[in-house]
């Protein structure tokens, strides 16, 4: 059994790791810590009871021998000060924020600018060492990496829409239109406008329109594994909220080559993902609630008949695949574990 | 004061009607009927007590004595077969279906089998007479048509998104991306699998992708309103439901004239609907619930900065402008009134 | 048409006003403050665009001059600080806090120590001048009041279901169960815990058992107004959040004379309410979705037959006849205009 | 491991224990059944794509051999038809209905009349030898039962919430009222107007107030196991439906003891829930959330020091402890493994 730190336990990241967690057979929960720490985990999360009793500890009170992985489940800009701590130890990091999803202080700039935040990174020298922490992608890097940057929940759908096409040099559009929904968890556990009841409830409203930070990530890995002769690719990406709990449902459009047929794209994504337990290339409309809990992500590419139009749906649970179930599958493989230990979960439904 | 039947008047289209004429200044319900009759409409709708308790009539019992118009708030295929009672004494009618948002046999061919129904119009000559019921653009056709086809909601909140920058030539693209997100009522009142609680919960799914019936609506306005010079349009429209009651956003996505700012489609846009009371041309994201129980829409237009694309957002509240709200629109004009007597309501916040 | 100055305009309480005096045919909104000032209240909600655009102007502008009443929309010990202003130029007040629901210190004490305030009354002289602004029982007082404190949600929902039992000495018990379901809207428009969707969403849950604000206005009308002969009443009542926006459900149990059937009390109940335009006696179970957007409360009162309890159901729109509605009626009634001037709107439905 | 048969197996009690069973280590689905046979499983439910892939059979090719426990997830008056076929073959039988709740004849008319359907038991001579599956009660008789009753949601949240009290004989009232709130999915699967998303969202109504079906199962319960002394118990239970998917929350009023405080019951409440694994006693307010995907049950009793009401508050999932999750609980205790085997899943939160 080995054993897990989780830095900002009390947020929906943590507390969706510690849930994970409690049943998965090889990685368990050493510690947790958090800046509402002085508590038991269950005292603040009731439904935690008799499942994680364990205190909530402050940051600095970190114990780092016999930790075989961290999660920073913390926001922008928290991971990239503490992180050297574990780095010179060599116990390997998975990040939620966006403080390594990037190689570069450039790339870092543009996410940290859309996200209208300081766009200095105070780490320079450890984010060249980051690894994008996507497994359908990056496995082998990640095998080795101890610094796994855990990517956001809107672009791992959009990615895992796209990579497919992009690789295969179908995406003849320069700009991919990517209409996205996500439910209100995604503004996480801390109150305010975007996840007020009355505000959200029998409401949907689109936001940051082609200026939503996930953005770079999409673009970065899409244009680092084109197909060689397809020309730089853009995103044009409308993010949306929706009145639901959890679900991201992304849809997105390219053309595409003509003599291309629905049957032709089935094929090219399920090649592409026969390795990859958690991506279910089907012929039908998914639902979020089809992946509500769990950390599969169905993707379902169409060509439209009438207008010859790619079009890709692909729906994850945005807390999982988005978020701590993408994570553990990292960590898993960081450990030498099967990618999919603890995360055979089946759909919460209905 | 002039006097309304509505037939079909126990669905969400009748009694959103009755709800909108409760207190309308010049026009009231004299009659309802459906085919549920035998009880007053206020035993079946306890809502309605002491607003409108009149009793449900069958609809053969219909008394055209006295009767300024008809609302068919019936389904397809209902209204063809009886409208020409109507039509042969002078009562103008206004349709909730398909049944009359065309012209021609071939159009509606095309609608009815997107819809999987039967393709032959059964009162082909009354149909040579309808005007589509879009009062920003046909409103001196509405004010002397007797057979009115009230839009689909998705149609409307597309066309309306739409129209100004196909009649400036502004939609370069020969596919105008439409990415549809629909409340649960819009699957109306009768229980199924589309509108089940336990299955609509925290749940979102695209469906008909390419197929949707009011694809023909938006192409055939479109075209024939669109900039001379500008090619023939295709829409390729993707349906969601979404997990709340009311309310339509609609995001649409066309390539555009580089030389075209944000500021300038929005001078364009708001040229266009200077005299459309109910279009607002907003230079902010909307939310449905904004127009929730009004008849309002509220247009986005925008240029993305990066990619150059032409994105409009537009939200209604389905069963208001996309339904009832827009029908009586179209008979206050039908009756000489000003098109906005008794639709003059706040929105329904929070 | 009368002048309305709306303080704290700019919450739930303060925008439910707004939409209400928007098609009130004798009384308009003519000053907004807030302290959330320097924009116009339509910039702060779009959905007010073109129906109401004053500007929010700070608590201290307020003009004094024609104004015929004020609506204190403001939380508690917020009203008692700036009544006096009002009070000495005759201008009748309505607070929607607390603050003037009783007339004394000693009540309110037990008010404030239950919400866990303050309990010392800022403004003792001008409490005992306060009338208890439930218009169906102190109609001829409000009339007459310049200081009316419009009532608690609950407390109304209460009240209207348990006061013609109270007066006709039917309620057996010494204590009366009442069981109190409330959207979440109840919790205000400042984000918390109370009004997350994550956390309220699919979610339901009891708080302050026993030991709501509100009981002690239902102490204080149930005890002044019952039967002389019958005992001293207490309630225990049980608030409970559900997932929904608006509405107030109550459940209210008692013992009752053996010889009391429902017919009987449905008659007392009618008799009771006979010139109460918005209390509805109804035979059947009502549903919050009734009276949503409305000022209306139904009640059914009903005896149980194998146990011989007596059982009333209330439900209103806890934005409506338990805040924004109610005053509205308790202005119109000070006004000398009729009760139920600008509050006939139907249900918004569905 | 054992073999289960799942017949019914395509509504939510069905699908429930596919997803429970699917990460039991001692107990396997080995066929499901259900009148829509012809596809797999997770054709009709997408969600359980590579979960549970069997095909969906016709309830007469049932194969016997090799079962160890049949959960019949049918409706009420089916089980009766077929269950003679198992109890002939040794094979127990858990079923979800009401036919197996009770051991008379006149206690299935009682039940059976309230729920306005055919009276008479067909099968009365299994119904003498079953077992109410309350594990918190029944574990021994469970054991060795062949026909084992799984009780009705609403039922069980009652029973668990009053029963302690009953056998300490601290009911003092005759009649004990209890106030019951449930989730739309207690509606099941079939599409009506109980679970109609535009007619349940925003919305609460109570109904069958005192004459719901379950109320049999409490007052059988408490008066079989109540304290001597005290007199004959009787239930006024009025449930009620809210706009939420999962859950009840189970509100209990009684008159109590004078010398009974608030810590002397809980102690009574913790002893009694000693062995019972999936009962929580709390001294807080328990949310439905806490236990929302579990088989958990919490429990809080208080005494109200105002009035010295008994009240307890108790929460469950109603498709978990209120239905599968308590069926495999009732399977466990039968096939002789660990009552919470497979069954210690956290709560699905947020």
């Amino acid at each position: 059994m080995k054993n897990a730190i989780i830095v900002g336990a009390t947020g929906f990241g943590g507390i969706g790791l510690i849930h994970i967690l409690n049943s998965h057979p090889e990685l368990k929960v050493k510690q947790v810590t958090a800046l509402d720490h002085g508590k038991k985990i269950s005292d603040i999360h009731p439904h935690l009871k008799g499942i994680c009793d364990l205190p909530v500890e402050h940051p600095d009170e970190v114990i780092y021998e016999d930790t075989d992985i961290v999660f920073l489940a913390t926001p922008d800009r928290v991971g990239m000060n503490i992180v050297s701590e574990f780095y010179k130890r060599n116990i390997p990091v998975i990040d939620f924020s966006g403080d390594f999803r990037f190689n570069s202080q450039d790339d870092y700039t543009v996410y940290a600018a859309n996200k209208g935040m300081e766009t200095i990174h105070s780490c320079p020298e450890i984010l060249t060492q980051a690894v994008y922490g996507l497994p359908e992608k990056n496995y082998s890097l990640i095998e080795k990496a101890n610094i796994i940057g855990n990517p956001g929940c809107f672009a791992i759908s959009m990615i895992l829409g796209l990579l497919p096409a992009a690789e295969s040099g179908l995406l003849l559009s320069d700009t991919i239109v990517c209409d996205g929904k996500t439910g209100v968890s995604g503004a996480g556990i801390n109150p305010g406008q975007a996840n007020s009841y009355p505000l959200r409830y029998d409401n949907t409203n689109a936001y940051r329109e082609g200026t939503h930070q996930h953005l770079v990530e999409v673009e970065n890995i899409l244009n680092r594994f084109k197909e060689k002769n397809s020309g730089e690719k853009q995103i044009f990406f409308v993010p949306q909220i929706i009145p639901q709990n959890r679900g991201i449902l992304t849809t997105m459009y390219s053309d595409c080559s003509e003599n291309i047929k629905t049957d032709d794209i089935l094929e090219i994504y399920r090649k592409f993902y026969a390795d990859s337990p958690f991506v279910i290339v089907s012929d039908k409309s998914p639902s979020t609630s089809e992946v509500r809990g769990t950390n599969r992500c169905v993707v379902r590419p169409m060509i439209d008949k009438r207008t010859g139009k790619l079009f890709v749906t692909s729906v994850i649970d945005n807390l999982m695949k988005g978020q701590s179930g993408n994570a553990v599958q990292n960590a898993n493989i960081r450990l030498g574990l099967g990618q999919n230990t603890g995360l055979d979960m089946p759909a919460f439904y209905p």
